[in-house]
């Protein structure tokens, strides 16, 4: 074929778009820019080993050989991996949407109502199901959130409090893994026992974490535990399930401060053990201390309701050594995912999935009973499990060849979980295994002092959208709301808001995926551990490693798991006081909060006027602290948008002292076929694959974060959660391959791209950043440059001049860009007053110069305001962005026309209109509401 | 599961939303309502024998299973159907989109700008390729076109032109018996010879239909034989390959007057045969004449350019006894796709498509000659056939071992296509069949003279979206121009606008459906025949008949099924005389211009003031041509929405004379579950799959219009296009079971659905209908209403004397409702100045009224204008609809507010913008332009 290529699809630029931009950038190759920009000594001087690009199609019909390697059985497995039906008018009209997949985190909230709407109905399910007051916007999984809520406790205890963090044996066990591995470096002491007996409560427990219900199937009254703990002055977590608690009393009602879980039963495909949205809520008196993201009401200028991410000062906890949390990406896709589901089913049909689900475990505990089978459980919800001695393994066996997976609790135990989708005849596999014969229906199994009596999901909009017309409507309603890339450009600095295009996309719904349990037998998995294999493979290739572990399922638990490494390694070699972790001025904040969580001390290295680390300072510091140096973390290229030409002596240094060198993958995309971080001097990094390898933003989650290590680092990867003997580094996140579910974007990306594909998108995104910057120059000045006056693949737009002469503030500009049809570009990081811009590869020329015009038109009104001719406070810039009923408003006695508010220059017919104006988020923060609010206040 | 079953999920009212329904009507229950509605005459006494409905889920599983029963092998077999890769990013953003799908036919041009634009694009790449002036928007399939152009031709022939319509023997197989069927009733003589010698063309010849390249794969240069026609005075059609246009010389350019064929290969799956959007483009002498819809450029109030159905007022030639073509529903949804994918490759790539095509077909030929075979074909594109002395079968059996398929001439004849998805293993395979060697490759076989020169899609539009994520953008932008059901309610009398669940939807992508040749042999085709069988036995069941076929491609082609099967029915008993359909005063237009195709004359019966037939006009007519009667053609309930008291008295009298009646099917969806054409009384119906059972409308297609009749009509289906002996009745579409693509979406909603759900819709309907009616009556007299002033499933809101009163229009009010956030009902039809309402079962009790307060605040608007207050000229009604640029103005001038104008009552902030104004109609058929304006013409 003498087709386009995948990569001409997925590189905006078309070869004469490049050329009339080198041009632009003063350039005469995209060679000689490279050249120009990147250091020397970095190059890599041969080309990747990856296999050759294919066609979409081809590389499609690959995938379609991997997917058909893998038999997905029914599974009973459970543990927190449930079958789902997910409702088609969902998978088609939001995890099949890009205005829903593309989005970016909701930081504009001005052109995010439609997802923060949905994540408002996540926050008010939770709360209502938990009988909590106050729950996150999602976290990353069950147990990386019980990590939280454990990290949660120690924060809410008081000085005097002791150091142990007491969980229930009845715990799912990923769970207890990640509490290990993140317990450890905090010197946290894990108590495991059976906290049914309020009296095992340890000694200077300043925690509990009980399961509800257990992983053995218990429903257990956790009254006097609680009690007891409270006593002792200890906070409670409880890892429930949402689904139970349809059913069985909430853990607010019962006293529980925290609860945590999943939400995968609300829809989500098990896909292999992710993405999905884990859950925290907590009582009121916690709320300031909760991690992750928050959605509030506030106001908008025109005094109408409007969300967006509140509290967010409350997440400076992510920032550097006083981090208490690392936790930035959340998983919104699933948890519109979930909502939807719950909005969809509403409290009626939540209930009946439920009691479905509850009526065939009882129904399997009485056909085994009635078979003389000992179970373990009485009271129980949806898992039965039984006492086989001797038997486990033939009766599962037998099970298999039904089709069907059960669950091995040792040699003597078997469990069986029931879910929305068992079946009678599911039932009969498992008795036919057990050699029991289906009982008749009977009733739950659930106590009568559990069973919940409160109401649940009562706001209008759980009960408002049930026919799939309505439904399919209120989604578009909420998609119309949004701007998401596929309306336009997202110049995101860092973020990399790059095209996720449909043949990536389409395999993520195929079910020979997306319906296999984490723990499925490995017979049955083959084309998912190739699917693995390979793309850890082409991962470590691409940036010169020696192997990658796709484990972490956001950047942030990449750089746990990349840190643990480094400390692990020294501890192996009896290094144990290394504990420093030396971080520019310049870094993203969660490089600190992660070098805190793996039990480091955070110092940081000062940066020299043009933003490179300053080697005097680093010097000073390795001289100070050369024994205690646990590892530098730097990102490469910078935050500021440059290649340090010093980033090998850098390396060099910190290993003569004795360091690891740490480099943060967030800006491969400047990278990626050009040089290896790997090869350059860094012994650790972590990529993210929802920037770099195309997995969408999905509206903020889910991430992949993979951490790539050296050889000598290698047997310092997170360990198998599930593995019987745990590795020197435990596992990061709950399943073994994190979100495994989203992982054939990146391998489809690789497979269309091959090496010179990539490295082509790393030269167009790099030409795109010089060419907005040599268009942008004479109006803002560009922060940091490198040789030759270039930049990476992003540049920083130095605001601060102008806005001290004329009031206008970056946040002013970005609200304005909306009026103009954009995303704004990063705000203030890494300095503020600023804006920094990636382009991208993927934007075409006329999107680049669109932009271009839209910020030099907006020069032009901050001249204005400065000259003196607007006041700042009459100008369009602070009254941006301008909703359609401003504009159509029947006073106009503004500045400026209505023309100038809503048609600036460029502005087409097809013109994108925010749903709300500015929002007041301080307002919003003084009135903290964090649920639906009564239909009432959208009365206009 | 007590979960909700998919009937409650696709009736959008609840079961207590009916009850205050039931009480605004009057009517204890939905029995009672359909009690008082439905002459207890026609109602059956017993259920439905459909399977028992099951869950989506389940459901797919069912279908899954029948899909794994293909074997989709790769395809070589070529005859108008081709492997094509659709793109990934036009299958997720058109294909799979509610926004495109759930569309209507453009009526509204006003909120349809962005279909209307796609198909412009359609029409400009199809008067590009085959170099003529004007192309429609789209026929049913290239037989029917072919079949179109054959009655262009005689409509553009002289008075005194002879008889003959002449054919050329490479004519495609189906083409040729699609013509056969359509000649016959017409008296039209079909001479079939080899026309390459231009003293072949038969005395009398008013047309011709050349194939290019033909049938065997032959390009010949035609112009000797153009040429000789043109002195004949015949007007010459040419079904020529779009693909092979982009290499070889046009038939406008050769001198053809018509050029017909499929889009198929641009990226529309074969779908076991259909929908595939059919072409039809002629010289600008004969643009009045050409069948179907036809787009052009026009402009709004504010003089911006707009586009709209053009030359409506041609349209009439469907109209009654005046008929000249039936065609209604259009291949839009097609259309747009193969539209897309011309843009997605741009002149370039379909011309490196085709150089691919043309190149492996050729290094196929110099293998077959290198190893001895002789070849029929010299010049050749995409086909070589084979002389192979009784060999043909063992060929084609080796060759299907290896998993793909060729053609079977004769037993010494092979043929094989190649396309853009042809690989050189699939060569290699094809080799091995024959005993022959891949040859290197050589260069094409497109004879000198005939390459073409001329250059085509050189409008900016069909290169400026060649990355992804321009394309995806481009895609939504048009998307978000127009009004679908994702919207809002879209309230059509007559054209049954229900909900297209995704359920239904996800099916027709999956590739074990899609990738399947129509003429494929059977053992690989299990699951569709399967399918087929399965769908035609249930929807025989739900009308009471004794058989269904699926083959007709809309329900215009089922009339033309229907009442040929009634012609032949007669023949055979030897009453040839008998050729006169009475049709009632209120049918649609499309039932006598079927007739008249079918060979009938029509004799148009009168109704009385209540809008039934008059019954005393019937016996008169019947008396009167009680010899001739053939068919009496009535639609039931009628389209004045009234269940009419004396159908079985009037299929009794017309089965007295003689006569078969014929009961069109398009309110199906007010008898279904609660009577049966087939039970009380017609002989013949069609039904609208795309109306009734749930396929969308795509935005004006694709249809499917099954043929359904009584026992004795059986043998006078429609004919395999394929067989080797027709049957009575040919075929009316190319492929034997039709659009057999998209026939998973009825089979899905019959299954999920079952008796009991389907009997439930009806009621839904008719309580809607009825609701709305009793809300707007005070405002709006409903003028038709059967017993106890009940309508059926529609109501027909008369507007006449208000427009009197006023001077305010059906127009003014369907445009108004624009604003309201509507689309408009059904206009002046049956009645002129009414709007005919059906709400469907599908909208909640919350829309319906929206629409009804709509109304009710827009008839407060026209007494403003009646009584004087408002002159209409100035007033909103005759604005409408009002463009965000219009109301956002700097003047404002009218006399009413902005906000009346853009935010009455009702409306929310996610209002719904038309991007233009109200179109002048006229003004564009005076200056008319059916292809891409020059981008100057959009400047502000």
């Amino acid at each position: 074929m003498t087709e386009r290529t995948f990569a001409d699809r997925h590189i905006g630029t078309s070869s004469a778009d490049q050329d009339a931009m080198l041009k632009a950038v003063g350039q005469p190759s995209l060679d000689a820019l490279m050249d120009a920009c990147m250091p020397a000594l970095i190059r890599s001087s041969d080309g990747l080993a990856l296999p050759a690009a294919i066609a979409e199609t081809q590389a499609q019909a690959e995938l379609a050989a991997l997917a058909a390697q893998n038999r997905p059985h029914r599974s009973m497995i459970g543990l927190g991996y449930h079958g789902t039906h997910t409702p088609a008018v969902i998978r088609r009209n939001v995890l099949e949407n890009p205005s829903w997949y593309t989005a970016y985190t909701p930081y504009q909230a001005e052109i995010s109502q439609g997802r923060l709407e949905a994540l408002l109905n996540f926050q008010t399910m939770i709360t209502d199901l938990t009988g909590l007051d106050t729950a996150g916007a999602s976290l990353l999984d069950e147990a990386t959130a019980a990590a939280e809520a454990m990290l949660l406790a120690r924060r809410a205890a008081k000085k005097t409090a002791g150091n142990v963090f007491a969980v229930d044996h009845r715990v799912l066990p990923q769970t207890l893994a990640v509490l290990q591995t993140r317990a450890e470096p905090l010197g946290i002491d894990l108590a495991v026992a059976d906290l049914t007996d309020p009296a095992a409560i340890p000694e200077g427990a300043f925690g509990l974490l009980l399961q509800y219900p257990g992983a053995d199937g218990t429903v257990t009254d956790w009254t006097p535990t609680v009690e007891a703990a409270h006593e002792h002055g200890a906070t409670v977590a409880v890892a429930a399930d949402l689904l139970a608690l349809t059913l069985l009393a909430a853990p607010g009602e019962f006293g529980a401060d925290i609860a945590v879980g999943t939400t995968q039963r609300f829809g989500m495909p098990m896909g292999f053990g992710g993405p999905h949205a884990g859950y925290m809520a907590v009582r009121d008196t916690l709320q300031r201390q909760l991690p992750g993201r928050l959605v509030g009401v506030s106001r908008d200028s025109a005094g109408a309701p409007a969300l967006r991410l509140a509290l967010q000062a409350r997440e400076q906890h992510i920032r550097r050594e006083k981090a208490t949390s690392n936790i930035c990406t959340a998983q919104v896709l699933p948890a519109v995912i979930a909502a939807s589901y719950a909005l969809w089913h509403g409290p009626q049909g939540l209930k009946a999935i439920a009691e479905h689900t509850a009526a065939q475990a009882a129904r399997l505990a009485a056909s085994l009973q009635s078979a003389g089978i000992d179970l373990t459980t009485a009271a129980l919800f949806d898992t039965v499990t039984a006492a086989v001695p001797g038997r486990a393994d033939e009766i599962i066996a037998t099970a298999a060849a039904g089709g069907l997976n059960l669950r091995r609790v040792d040699a003597d135990t078997v469990a069986a979980t029931c879910d929305e989708t068992t079946t009678d005849s599911d039932l009969r596999i498992v008795c036919d295994a057990f050699g029991a014969h289906l009982h008749e229906p009977v009733a739950d199994r659930i106590p009568v002092q559990l069973r919940r009596e409160s109401t649940y999901l009562t706001h209008p909009v759980f009960t408002a959208h049930h026919s799939e017309t309505a439904m399919m409507r209120y989604l578009k309603r909420l998609a119309d709301k949004d701007y998401g890339l596929d309306r336009g450009m997202i110049p995101l600095g860092s973020c990399t808001m790059k095209l996720n295009a449909a043949a990536e996309m389409e395999p993520i719904t195929w079910p020979e995926f997306a319906d296999v349990h984490p723990l499925a037998p490995a017979d049955q998995t083959r084309g998912w551990q190739h699917l693995v294999d390979q793309l850890e493979t082409w991962l470590a290739e691409v940036c010169g490693y020696a192997a990658v572990s796709v484990q972490p399922n956001a950047g942030s638990q990449g750089e746990l798991a990349g840190l643990l490494a480094i400390r692990a390694w020294h501890h192996a070699r009896g290094d144990a006081d290394r504990d420093l972790c030396l971080i520019p001025a310049s870094a993203h904040g969660t490089n600190a909060a992660s070098a805190v969580l793996a039990g480091m001390r955070v110092v940081v290295v000062a940066c020299d006027d043009a933003g490179n680390v300053d080697l005097a300072d680093l010097e000073a510091k390795l001289g100070q602290h050369a024994d205690r140096l646990a590892a530098l973390m730097v990102t490469y290229p910078s935050t500021h948008g440059v290649y340090e030409e010093t980033i090998v002596e850098v390396c060099a240094k910190v290993h003569d002292a004795g360091g690891q060198v740490y480099v943060d993958g967030a800006n491969l995309n400047a990278l990626l076929g050009w040089a290896q971080p790997g090869r350059f001097g860094a012994d650790v990094s972590h990529l993210n694959l929802h920037k770099t390898f195309c997995i969408p933003h999905g509206g903020g989650g889910p991430g992949v974060g993979p951490v790539a290590v050296a050889e000598h680092l290698v047997p310092f990867l997170p360990s198998d959660p599930m593995a019987e003997t745990a590795g020197p580094v435990g596992p990061v996140s709950q399943a073994r391959w994190g979100s495994a579910g989203i992982l054939q974007i990146p391998w489809m990306y690789l497979r269309m791209m091959g090496a010179e594909g990539v490295t082509a998108a790393t030269a167009a995104a790099v030409l795109a950043a010089n060419y907005v910057a040599a268009r942008l120059r004479e109006h803002y000045p560009v922060l940091y440059t490198g040789k030759h006056g270039l930049v990476a693949h992003e540049c920083i737009l130095d605001l601060r001049d102008l806005s001290k002469d004329s009031g206008v503030t970056v946040e002013d500009v970005a609200k304005r860009l909306i009026d103009y049809g954009f995303h704004a570009p990063t705000m203030s990081f890494p300095v503020a007053g600023t804006l920094m811009v990636e382009p991208t590869e993927s934007e075409d020329l006329a999107e680049l110069d669109r932009f271009c015009e839209a910020m030099i038109a907006i020069r032009a009104e901050i001249d204005a305001v400065a000259s003196g001719a607007v006041a700042v406070e009459d100008s369009a810039l602070r009254a941006a962005p301008h909703t359609a009923a401003v504009v159509t408003g029947e006073a106009w006695d503004r500045a400026y026309s209505r023309t100038e508010a809503a048609w600036p220059a460029g502005v087409s017919a097809s013109k994108y209109w925010p749903p709300v104006g500015r929002i007041d988020n301080a307002w919003g923060d003084r009135n903290l509401a964090c649920t639906c609010p009564p239909i009432e206040a959208f009365g206009e």
